[in-house]
């Protein structure tokens, strides 16, 4: 076989991920384990790893390309920031080997706007990942999250971004504030009831303001309970756009989970806008991206 | 004696103050007591009342006026909300005797913008008291708490009203998010790390977003970790007076803790406003306010 596969690893705080891929990025198989870098102790990196992909990587030539936390301080080796703007080449010139010819990790990428620096580790693999699947290579790429990323993308190179910590409030104002009295995290999506917290929140009163109102809508009986957490998911999404103006004439790409990138697509459309929507392909496809122009076929 | 003394008390939701005033509003003595509504068990606020009230009430003509949480439906006895707009006469026709001619509760106000509700309880009774501590019968009354509440007031009536939950978002993001892991909730003010936060979420982009430069500063060893909770409270702060376009026609009273109206103060007056504040003696004034156009002197 001159064809060399790839294991494609998405390790993150909460959730460890890995592929087999074929020479052209084909999934051959798939693993999810419940040990995100949070669930590892510090030095047992190795052990976890060989433990799940040691079996992968046994015929000569396969490598293994990681992405994600397990890059960061808290994780297995500290791969650096790769500084914006940033395309293949640039975060493949910062790929740190852990163990040579075998391993090795992705760097995350950083920005800094008006002094305050900002963050990714594994999103730019899934916007590299989301470049080859879709050919685009200028657009507004939206990873919805704990924190969510909009990645200005253009000639193929990752411009600048920004993170915000949509997810994360949604989870503390549904599970900690005064509104978990009354909200109900859990129940399904209610698109009206979503769609009226986007508009809401466009009402020039701030999210500090219009959290309240899911507190007070349930006081008085004006929303049922079931359609709580929708009311403010929708506060929270359209606050989050609100302040990116996104124009009709640019690509949006949205990555994520299908439950997430379903919210994000709505609120879009409620203002006139389409997206394109990708899943967890988008990592695989990023990966092997980032693996192939540096091993070039035969 | 022909002029009577008021029990004047506080019940909210954490804890329980009380003031006996003499017929000119006075502080003849004050208590305070961990005995917020929340630490009361259903059908036992009489009991909790008469073992701190009652030696205060024995004198004959002794009445108490009750503001607070204990009006609510988790409260003592429900007293029904007051639409805006509200001034002294039409809060008055809506206090509740809950023991005829001895024990009475005031009710709280509530609003309405674009079919959301709004509501407060016992700020209701410190705008009172602000307007006849200060003799200011217009402007724009401020109370920054858990729930923060900016009333606007006209000709002595509060004519509306919104809460912004700045500082239940406080609480949260510094103790529960992922800010909490580099930040210090009981590091003591830092002025230029708060400004730098207040100018900070001036900057279009939103607090889902500046919120994570919290996190980075930290991260880059752009701040020191000391600053950090100042900076935060700088960023939510100031994105609640961005929303709140205060113009400096207008005369600002803050109403609250030391600690918080130093705060909104500081942010004000980095945009050239000025403002007079007031603590809890502005509780005493307006239940005394209340009470004594109801009882007039001989």
């Amino acid at each position: 076989m001159a064809h060399h596969r790839l294991v494609a690893v998405d390790w993150g705080t909460s959730s460890l991920r890995g592929a087999l891929l074929d020479a052209d990025g084909r999934v051959l198989d798939e693993q999810a384990h419940p040990r995100g870098i949070l669930n590892v102790k510090p030095g047992g990196f190795t052990e976890v790893f060989e433990t799940l992909f040691a079996d992968w990587l046994r015929p000569s030539g396969t490598r293994c390309l990681i992405s994600g936390m397990a890059g960061s301080k808290q994780g297995w080796v500290e791969a650096p920031y790769c500084a914006c703007p940033a395309g293949l080449a640039e975060v493949r010139g910062k790929i740190l080997e852990i163990e040579p010819g075998r391993i090795s990790i992705v760097p995350g990428l950083s920005d800094t706007h008006d002094g305050v620096p900002d963050v990714m580790r594994g999103e730019e693999v899934q916007i590299f990942g989301a470049m080859a699947l879709t050919g685009l290579h200028d657009g507004l790429f939206v990873l919805p999250g704990t924190h969510n990323k909009w990645a200005r993308v253009k000639n193929g190179m990752v411009t600048g971004f920004r993170t915000f910590m949509t997810g994360e409030f949604f989870a503390l104002l549904s599970q900690h504030s005064i509104l978990a009295r009354t909200l109900d995290a859990s129940a399904p999506l209610d698109e009206a009831a979503f769609l009226q917290g986007v508009t809401q929140s466009d009402n020039g009163q701030g999210l500090l303001h219009n959290a309240f109102g899911a507190r007070t809508l349930a006081l008085f009986d004006r929303m049922p309970t079931r359609e709580l957490s929708s009311y403010l998911s929708g506060l929270l999404i359209g606050e989050e756009l609100r302040t990116q103006s996104v124009h009709a004439a640019v690509e949006v790409v949205l990555i994520g989970a299908p439950a997430l990138t379903q919210r994000y697509l709505l609120a879009l459309q409620a203002s006139g806008i389409q997206a394109r929507t990708l899943g967890a392909e988008a990592t695989w496809a990023g990966l092997h991206a980032l693996h192939s122009s540096n091993h070039r076929r035969p």
